[in-house]
Parts: structure tokens; C-alpha cells; sequence
């Protein structure tokens, strides 16, 4: 979890800001939004909501209402308790891509993800410093039966990690067994339901509908106190207008009605506003990662979030390269400035993200750990205009056509005082050259070896993995033969 | 030249802007600066200046009103009258790498540059609408004689591209040869004194010391009323100190010592804040580019001449990769987002730079456009919160669990309402790979062939082309025979 001393950039102008909330709100009171689960349906309507067939048409004060009940910042719990962070406020934290069912690395190619790289995923996002939650559907271990796989994924975050997890959503089945065993691990439901130990991704079936599998599990987890982000899953110019400020009213919409929600059952539970908002490629129909359009809906979204004074999740490392090339580079680089800028507090896909989603990669993976270094260092270090920062003494030390190598100001800074690279060469030409010649992506490949090469188990309590093992022993069979 | 929408990101508090400025007229009363030129030393010394051998201490009051003559903006005219730009102000104004010895592209490899490499980058510069500005010395044409070799890189300048163009600051001959072709151009000398026609790039020998070439370049351009950026050439920890306060300390001093210089020469010539502030690598002792050290200096140093109320020149797509890599896209990005948001007016090294300046590439100057494209979408379209963009027929129309393809407002934008990549792959992976899984270099290579292939020639009146040539000829031997 790293501080965020950036003053947050606001995109959107006081009036911008009132227009989307007005438009937000119109469309929850005049078109109103579909929610295919009964229950959900049901504490809309007893609450007085107006309820027509799966449609749910809101009172706005209501939305509003329920929105206040969500904590500004909220604790969540990592077995490790150095690793427990705070999501909201001035906190940004990190964590690995979400979702691909596809993985890569330069040696051997792209390629169905197994449990194994969903393992290795962990323990690369417990060696390195710069994540900051194992994350969650890291990839999809394509290798193991559907039914039953979001077990051993759950597994593998708390065996492998010590760091915060993130939860299973397919179902309110899968959102059950993700509580009962994080209730293992963190020493009985009462302890999670007190700080809680689960963030779940809800994503919208936008526009404007929520389907059951996913409220299932929003249900489930909000039942439980544990936090929820609630993600509308915006392609503009599919899933909602071409227009950026109808798209940020339209996920506003989206994201207050489920926060409502959450609210209704458990006031009070954690409740993220999330975005996961670029543009079509109008010209292909495939969504278009790292854009200006990302890079300007971060800023609003975030914006947004912070009228209601919501925790907010958005961002992150996204391109829609195939390759861990410069275009992977710049379309990340695209997204994180304003992700960082924009005050971004909880920063899904991180780290390792390829392809629009479709593809977890290992040398990506590094390469975004370089970045998120990079701010790291700004974040932590900022532009101090202090004594030592002005180092007026070096300047009376050194004069005019002198040099500061040799300076005590430079001797006094020199190990600590500048950003040191992981991956990024500085060599001269020469140099580089005789060592191999090797690109960004190269270098990644010996870096990643390395993290799973030095990967320090964090252990776990025999017992404690006795009962998780004896869990799934007993549920997969419930989940793989229906 | 583009409006910069974006409100300029102050990264420091109003009392360090003070810290800083006060710490810059100390080092200018207290240590002072050294001018190896006979002439800068007598000004100063007429205008009350404390001078001791090539050592001058000054009277900050002084400088503050020298600097107070420079205009806040100017404009900057091409023989094209439609590629006349502003220096100031919102305005941002684009132009290639400068000062390179050697070139690469994919096919032919790493090589000394030569006068057909940097016709080629007139060429392209030409072709692209991005760049605004031609540069200066892009790449130094390795196989002409290095005494007459300016001539060729201005002529190449005003023949190959209409844009405005940046003179030779070799030496106050040079510069004097530049003025010469220039007026040739523009129908006189006074036809460039009345408007600016060559903007220079004058590096301070740093730390605190102005060598005679640059003095004596600077002087020539100030004396003919054409623009000068004065640029501090500071790798933090050798040519300044590791506090990067106390670094834009410096550059502050050192930039405005030599804007009161242009100023006592000729009052109202336009004058640019010059940065170039990058941090040396500790360990490896090379500088070190696109790291977080620049990034923040970019951002404080803007905001240092935003007090001054002068022009400010910084940033770029800096990096120490030696590939069109990751690394090459990353570093690059880290900077060109302050660059953006920190309000820079002149963008030196906006395309090709590799290897910390010391090599151009045609590939990464085709990958810079497409970031440069990028930025430019955002700074024209911002994130209109009007009807259009707030789009509520289209939310009208669509409702829950619809699609946005085929509704009306997307029919009216969908043309043009987002933007189209240049390079960038949106392809699905079969697609991708089917048609030889090429990386953003791999297409780089093909589009800056194609930008030389489809090049238009802007054409020059064959009387100008005529006595651009005859004084070439005649200055060629003069020069080439010392």
C-alpha cells in the first residue's frame, strides 16, 4: 500500500461534475436498471423502490441514501498482518491482472493457463514489494474442472501468498466456499465479518442489468461484510454511448444501484465504485485498451468516485498488444499516469496484462513492476524543498565547471538518492551490445525466472492447511459431478 | 501547434516555488556564473554587475528585470505561413530529436548518420502533422565536413520542410550563416526581425558556466532579435546535486542569467526556460532518461517558469533503451505525461531519441507519433460534457441489456468520435499472428517507409533555392579550409 501524495487531477469542472450526477440519476429514475435475482428484486421493492418485471427504477435521494452508508476507507485483512492494507483515502494499492484464460512467456509462446501459472502468479505477486494483493482470477487454470477450480485458485492465493485475497464471483456458491475457507484460514467467519479478509470484483452486464450469477455472489459477499467493487464492464460504443461523459453517467448509474444494493443488505459493508471503461475500435468492433479515451475516463471516473466519496477502483496496466512490445508499454503507461494522477485507490490488473485482457504474460508482468517502481519512487519520494534537497551546500562546495560527483552532499546520497532500475538498462551501447544486445522483454524473462527462483514460501499453519485441504477434498466432488 | 486544454499540474507548493527562487538569486549574488566570452562580461560589467575574471555576481533585482522584458509568448513564423506557430502561452509546439551521431532502423542496424538520414527526418517531420517544428541539428550527418556541415542541415531544413526551423549554435559564425539563409528565405533580414524565423537551442555548460561558442551563438541570435532557448544541460549528481530541489535551483539561475544576457542585448527578444534534467546513474555513472527523477523535474521545472511568466522548453520521449523496446515506450511515456500536464510550450526530442540522445531511430520516432497522436486526441477533444457527449438519446434508445452499435448516436460518431491508432494492433491474436505476429517496431518500420514514400515536397521558388545554393558554395570553402 503506497500513500498517494499526488493532488488528485480533476478532469471535470464543478458543472461537468453535477451534469453526469444529474444524468446518473435520471437514468436510475426514468430507465431504470434490470436485476435477474429475485432477492435483489425483492429488497428493491420493499424498500419502495418501483419494481417491473427484472426492471428496477430508482428514487434518487434513496441511491444516495444507501451510497452515505458506504465506509470512505476501509480495512482489509492479510494473513500477514504487515501485508493488511486500507482501501480508500490518499491508499493506492496494487494487484495482478484478472482474467485472462490465456498465458505466455517468450520461450514457450501462448498457450492454455494451467494451475501452475496460476501458482506461479502468487508467489511472483508475493516476492515482489510493488503488489500489493495476491489478486484474484489471476489467470484461468484451464487445466482443472470448471466446477470446482475457483477452490484451488482460493488455495493457491492463501497457501502461496500472505498478502490481501481477492474472491471467487461465478456464483453465490463460489462466494460461499471463498468465505468458509478464508473463515479457516483468518480463525472463524466472526473474524473476517469484524475486518474483512474478501474483495470481490461484481462486474455489470452493462448496459444496465445485473445477471444472477453475479449478484448470487454480490449477495453472498455482502452478507458477509466483506467488501465488494462493483464494475460496470464498459466498451463505449458497445456497452454504452460513444459519448465519455453519457458512458462515466451510465456506469454511475450502474455502480450507485449495486452499491444500493449492498447497502440494503448490510449497511455499511465496503463498497468500491469501480470502473473497467475504455473505447471500441469502431473499425474492428474489438475493444481498444490503453487509449485516450482510458486514459481520460480514469480521470472522470475517479473524479466521480470522489464526489461520492466513494473508494475507487480503475486503472491500471492495459494495451491491447499481443506482445510485451513498445505498444504494451506506451498503452500501459497511457492508463497509469492517470491512474496515479487520478488517485486510483485499489489498482486491479497491475501488473502482467496482455492482449485486451485475453492474455496473462510473465515478461509483462515484470515490465509492469518497473513501472509501478517508478511510481513507487515519486510517491514515496516526492520533490523534497528541504535542506537536503537544496543542497546549497554542494552548489557552495562545488562552483562553477566543477562536477558533484565527489561532492559530501553526493557522497552522503549517492547509494539511496536516486531511482535505481530492476530491469532498465542505462548501459552504453557497447556494452549492451557485447552483453547480448537484449530488449526490455529479455531481460524480463531472466527476471521472472528469478522471483520463482528466490520465491520465499511464506508458510502456513499445518493445521490450518490440514482444514483447508480436508474442505475441498470434500466440495469438489459436490462440484464436478453435477 | 496544439491548445493545451489540460489545467498545467503544479507538483509544488507556493512556498517552494519561493525556497527555489530564493535559493536561485543566492547562487547568482553569492556564487555567480561563468561567461567565457569577452562581450557577455562587458555587459554585464556596464550594467553594474560585479565581474571578476570570467565570474559574474549579480544583483538579483537585476535579473528579475531582464527576465520581466522577455514576452511571455511569441510567434515563431515558417515559410508557410499556416505552419507559424506560438511559443507560449497554451500552446505546445512539437519538434524532433536533436544532436544524435548515430541512426538506427531495424533493417540496416546501428550506423553514423548521414545528410541523407537527416533529409529523411525533414522528410518525416514534413509528412507527420504532429511534429510542428522541423529541429534543429536531428541527427549530425556524420559524412559532411564538420565545418560547413551546418549549412546542409539548415538548408535541408527550409527545402525539405515548410515548418519553422531551429538554427546552428556551434558558433557565432554558424549562427551568422543561419541568419544568412534564413533571410534569404524570408525576403530579408528585417522580415525576420520583425518576426522571428530561427529558434536556438543555447546549453548552458553546467554547472554555472556559459562556454565562448554557445555565448558567442547566443549573442549573434539575440543581436538579430530571433528567440533563444537557454537550456542547462543537468545529469543531477554530476552537473548539478542529487537533491533535485536544489538541481531546479540551479537550472533556475543558470536560465536566467542568460535570459538577462539575450535581454541587456536586445530588450523584448524572446527568451525560453530551457530545461534538460535528467538524473546520473549512480552506479554506472551514465544518465539515466524517462526515470522518476525526470518526471518530477519536468513538472517543477515548468512550474518554475510559469512564475517567471516565461515559455518553458522540457520533456520529450526521452530514454536510455538502445531499442524501439518496452523499455524505449515506458520510459518515454514517464515523461511525455508531465510534459503534457506540466504545460511545456516547446517539446524538443518529441520523436526518434534512443540511447540517452546519442542515437535517432526511425522506428521509435514513428512510435513516438503515435503517442504524440494520442495526446493530441485528448488536448482537441477534452471530455465535452454537452449534449453530444452526454449522449442521453442513446441511453434512451438502448435501455438495459441492449447494445450501443447500432443506435443513432452512434451512427452520427462513429466515424470519428474515437481514435484511430496509427500503429497500435486492436487485431484478435489469430489475426495478429496469421499476418506475422509483428510487433509495434516490426509496423514501425513499415510506416516510416511509407511516410517517405508518400512524402510531398512543399517546393521552394527556384530564385530562393538558387541563393540558397550560391552561398553554400561560396561559405563551403571558407569554411572547410581552416
Amino acid at each position: 500500500m503506497w500513500k498517494n501524495r499526488f493532488r488528485p487531477y480533476d478532469i471535470l469542472s464543478g458543472e461537468d461534475v453535477e451534469a453526469i450526477h444529474g444524468q446518473a440519476m435520471t437514468i436510475l429514475q426514468e430507465i431504470g436498471i434490470d436485476f435477474l435475482h429475485d432477492r435483489a428484486r425483492e429488497l428493491f421493492g420493499q424498500a419502495g423502490m418501483q419494481v417491473e418485471d427484472m426492471r428496477v427504477r430508482f428514487d434518487p435521494a434513496f441511491v444516495l441514501e444507501q451510497v452515505a452508508k458506504a465506509p470512505a476507507s476501509f480495512e482489509y485483512q492479510a494473513r500477514n498482518p504487515a501485508h493488511t492494507v486500507t482501501i480508500g483515502g490518499e491508499n493506492l494499492v496494487t494487484a495482478p491482472v484478472y482474467g485472462p484464460p490465456f498465458i505466455t512467456d517468450l520461450e514457450r509462446g501462448r498457450r492454455g493457463a494451467t494451475i501452475e501459472d496460476f501458482n506461479n502468479f502468487d508467489k511472483m505477486a508475493q516476492a515482489v514489494e510493488q503488489i500489493h494483493c495476491a489478486g484474484g482470477t489471476t489467470v484461468e487454470p484451464e487445466d482443472l474442472p470448471l466446477g470446482s477450480r475457483h477452490l484451488d485458485m482460493v488455495y493457491s492465493h492463501l497457501r502461496w501468498t500472505d498478502k490481501p485475497i481477492m474472491g471467487s464471483v461465478i456464483s453465490s456458491e463460489n462466494a460461499r466456499d471463498t468465505i468458509e475457507m478464508a473463515s479457516i484460514v483468518f480463525g472463524g467467519r466472526d473474524k473476517i465479518e469484524r475486518t474483512p479478509a474478501i474483495l470481490s470484483l461484481i462486474n455489470v452486464n452493462s448496459p444496465l442489468r445485473y445477471d444472477d450469477r453475479m449478484l448470487g455472489a454480490l449477495l453472498e459477499y455482502s452478507d458477509a461484510g466483506q467488501p465488494v467493487i462493483v464494475t460496470p464492464f464498459l466498451m463505449a460504443g458497445a456497452m454504452s454511448p460513444m459519448g465519455l461523459a453519457g458512458t462515466v453517467a451510465q456506469q454511475t448509474a450502474e455502480a450507485l444501484a449495486g452499491i444500493a444494493l449492498v447497502q440494503l443488505i448490510r449497511p455499511g459493508t465496503p463498497s468500491v465504485y469501480g470502473s473497467f471503461l475504455t473505447n471500441t475500435d469502431m473499425q474492428s468492433g474489438s475493444p481498444a485498451f490503453g487509449t485516450p479515451e482510458s486514459a481520460l475516463g480514469i480521470l472522470a471516473s475517479a473524479q466521480m468516485a470522489r464526489h461520492y466519496n466513494l473508494p475507487f477502483r480503475g486503472g491500471g496496466a492495459l494495451t491491447s498488444s499481443k506482445a510485451p512490445d513498445a505498444q504494451a508499454a506506451y498503452e500501459s503507461m497511457m492508463c497509469m499516469w492517470p491512474t496515479v494522477l487520478g488517485g486510483v485507490n485499489f489498482v486491479l490488473h497491475a501488473a502482467g496484462w496482455l492482449e485486451s485482457a485475453l492474455l496473462a504474460s510473465y515478461e509483462k508482468f515484470v515490465i509492469d513492476v518497473e513501472a509501478l517502481r517508478m511510481f513507487e519512487w515519486m510517491l514515496k519520494r516526492g520533490l523534497p524543498v528541504d535542506e537536503e534537497g537544496l543542497a546549497m551546500d554542494a552548489l557552495r562546495e562545488v562552483g562553477p565547471g566543477g562536477h558533484f560527483l565527489g561532492s559530501e552532499h553526493t557522497l552522503r546520497n549517492y547509494r539511496t538518492g536516486f531511482y535505481r532500475p530492476w530491469i532498465s538498462s542505462t548501459e552504453n551501447y557497447d556494452r549492451w551490445n557485447r552483453t547480448g544486445a537484449r530488449t526490455a522483454d529479455v531481460v524480463a524473462t531472466e527476471k521472472w525466472k528469478q522471483l520463482l527462483a528466490d520465491y520465499k514460501d511464506p508458510g502456513i499453519d499445518p493445521g490450518v492447511d490440514e482444514a483447508l485441504k480436508e474442505f475441498m477434498t470434500r466440495r469438489k466432488p459436490e462440484l464436478d459431478n453435477v
